[in-house]
């Protein structure tokens, strides 16, 4: 705190208690079981006021606080301390950590029902309505323990509910915190994906909660026991989100056919690969459902992309650079539409973290690329189909009746062994949805978890 | 051609005439109105053998030659002379054009019925079958004046429909021309977007290409004319591609309601945005029609944001740094969906060109970067939004029942002024597609233009 130059601060029944700005002083709050005892203080800890209301009349006195969406957060720590700070506020909390949170950062996320529509929870404020230098004129903790702020600007004070602060604090451990895992895997991690029961998951939020996450953080993972019905995939895939159409439709079939407009409808073995790679939007989850399995050979093959570019990135530090940089195109090859795309096969973000890959290889359009980068990005194509091969990084298993893969397809290739299905038939069926369907489901599953704790405690 | 140390060649009718490799030779073919005249050449255009067949019994003497696709190639251009080089074949068209296509290029575009799935199109051929340096051993030109090529492994032959090959060339030139043209556009350039007539667009190709080149082009246009009907929307969609549904569903409404999910279905302004800037993937296109505006305000505004995009990189090089490279964060208010995403505002590619921006002034989630970037980035985003409010980025117009606005939804940024409609209502229908739904509309569009007047050649 020593760069904080400028500190000013008020607590209490927000609003009625005097200001006691410029004088610096610190709002510090300690929650005991019997008392909420607010204490005013200066930037030296000096007592200067004390407020007491017991928790018994806590929620008749003050209003409830609103925050800016639909969420539910549990308030684990309370806020200590505040102290306005040039170009932040700073509150200690009760466990000892820190945030900070830049002035304009505050005004913007005002959820008052000026800022906020309070039906939509979107905000009406714009930044535009206020000056770039807006800051606090007063800040401290209310009787129910959230932080106003009154404003240098258009006569406004925002009240921020506390947990909900903490939850949106910025400083980087509570940012890392936020990253969800992604672990990679391959033959040596397990044979087969983790699998869950698919009667659990279209049952049960805590089973589908399980499955979801398995899903997410791995990227591949199989269900038994779904209903052997031509519908049971959009049951399961519409437990996480909407179905996406494609040009194969909403569900379709994966099966030998006389008349193919897709290797996958032959017999033919298909190297690892995503699906729709020849689109701007790759599918992000793909689900495939085995209603019969007669045939001799078609054995599954699931592979970590994520794992290939790891390797890639160790072993061909040059071909990870090309995969990386240089397009490759994509076609689909059809009477009646005409998709094509070009991006690198290994796509980072703007941290260089591996966030998707693009290959399939009958779904390669002629290269186009620079005369120059021609043999470079063939060689570095070479490479990842060799690795994509790698026994040790294929899992090989067999489907049965019942059993559905979900994955991430734009991180676990997916392929098949070539079949004959002359005894039998081996008859998949298949759909997609996007990634952000997966996470937008675990957020409202999240939520629900939340509100029901905080329902069973009473608050 | 001074770095092609070897060379061989071969032509005539291919595969029967003697191999007269290693010498250094061409394979050069004119084609007049009467004859096709292949001439075997040395490297130094020494007449070898010439071969004349007349163009009367071509068809019948020539099997037909495949491409590695469904569509059809004009033949402007012939194929003048092959040459072998070491990394790559040379050609020589009759216009004078190089064409140069590596020798692993070639091999892994062969379209013949081994290395191409004949019925789906889609290759068998994997690169990993072939040894990277493999090469011709013979390339000459056929009767039907494709370029043959054998291969140094495999005992295969390749035969590439010349057509095909001059429209894949990826000399610099040729993939320069390959790029469609984006024009930005403000409130100078037009009053209104560019404007056709919607009964056209449903009925007629023709009118639907002139439409879809301008909103590629412009990312955006106008339709007056559409029926105004629920479902009309869907129709004007549907002669793009794959309507996609979202939370709001397929089809959905704009309008002033008691208890809206979204501001947009309020009366309250709506500053300039795109639409689910929540989504990982925003809609590439969106159409909004309108059945009745009989509201006092509510006019419509649209601003090019790659225009935008453009003022910022020019008057404001360090904001455009901040808002290409550093992530806002964008959540979706619902009680249903919880969707968020983080993307910078302005999004380029590997070349630095902006192919998209993502900005919605409600959807605003909770800015989450490091600390020390909040206030660069709250600095460029406001510059952003006062740039989004210049007049004269701004067309402001006032919809017709009947009219139709279709935009790139990630180009062309939308919204209106606050209205009242305690006079009359007003009300779209709205509806998203992708941007390459809209590609593989024009391209199918033209490929049907190709297959026409080659029939109307009787070719």
């Amino acid at each position: 705190m020593a760069d904080c130059a400028i500190c000013c601060g008020v607590t209490g029944t927000w609003g009625l208690l005097p200001v006691v700005s410029p004088a610096p002083v610190i709002a510090q709050v300690t929650n005991t079981s019997q008392f909420i005892v607010h204490v005013l203080v200066s930037e030296r800890f000096r007592l200067a006021e004390i407020t007491i209301h017991t928790v018994e009349n806590r929620g008749a006195m003050v209003e409830e606080v609103t925050t800016p969406d639909f969420d539910t957060y549990i308030a684990e720590q309370s806020i200590d301390a505040v102290e306005i700070c040039p170009g932040w506020v700073e509150l200690i909390w009760s466990d000892g950590q820190i945030s900070r949170f830049h002035h304009i950062w505050l005004r913007d996320n005002c959820p008052c029902a000026d800022c906020v529509h309070q039906g939509t929870k979107e905000q009406m404020f714009e930044l535009v309505a206020v000056p770039a230098d807006i800051h606090p004129l007063r800040a401290g903790v209310t009787a129910a323990g959230s932080l106003a702020v009154n404003w240098s600007s258009g006569d406004h004070t925002s009240e921020f509910e506390a947990a909900w602060l903490r939850a949106n604090c910025y400083r980087d451990q509570a940012r890392r915190d936020r990253v969800h895992q992604q672990i990679t895997w391959d033959a040596n991690t397990w044979s087969v994906p983790p699998t869950f029961d698919g009667l659990a998951v279209l049952a049960d939020d805590a089973a589908l909660y399980e499955w979801l996450i398995a899903l997410r953080t791995y990227g591949a993972t199989r269900l038994r026991n779904v209903p052997c019905t031509d519908i049971a995939i959009g049951d399961i895939a519409g437990r996480i989100g909407i179905v996406r159409e494609t040009n194969f439709g909403v569900l379709w079939d994966v099966w030998s056919e006389p008349n193919p407009v897709t290797n996958a409808n032959t017999a033919l073995p298909l190297p690892p690969h995503v699906d729709l790679p020849t689109r701007e939007y790759q599918p992000g989850l793909q689900f495939l459902h085995c209603l019969e399995n007669e045939a001799i050979g078609g054995d599954s093959i699931l592979v970590d992309g994520f794992r290939i570019a790891e390797l890639m990135r160790d072993e061909h530090p040059e071909h990870y650079l090309t995969l990386t940089t240089v397009p490759w195109s994509w076609a689909n090859r059809a009477t009646t539409t005409d998709y094509r795309w070009r991006s690198p096969l290994i796509v980072t973000n703007g941290d260089g973290v591996v966030t998707e890959v693009r290959v399939g290889n009958w779904l390669r359009a002629p290269l186009d690329v620079p005369f120059d980068d021609v043999e470079r990005v063939y060689a570095a194509y070479r490479v990842w189909f060799e690795m994509s091969y790698r026994p040790e990084l294929q899992l090989r298993f067999r489907f049965q009746p019942g059993d559905l893969i979900a994955f991430d397809n734009r991180r676990a290739l997916h392929g098949r062994s070539e079949f004959t299905d002359v005894g039998g038939r081996r008859h998949l069926r298949g759909c997609y949805t996007e990634r952000d369907e997966l996470h937008s489901r675990l957020r409202m599953l999240e939520r629900d978890m939340r509100r029901r704790a905080v329902a069973a405690a009473g608050i």
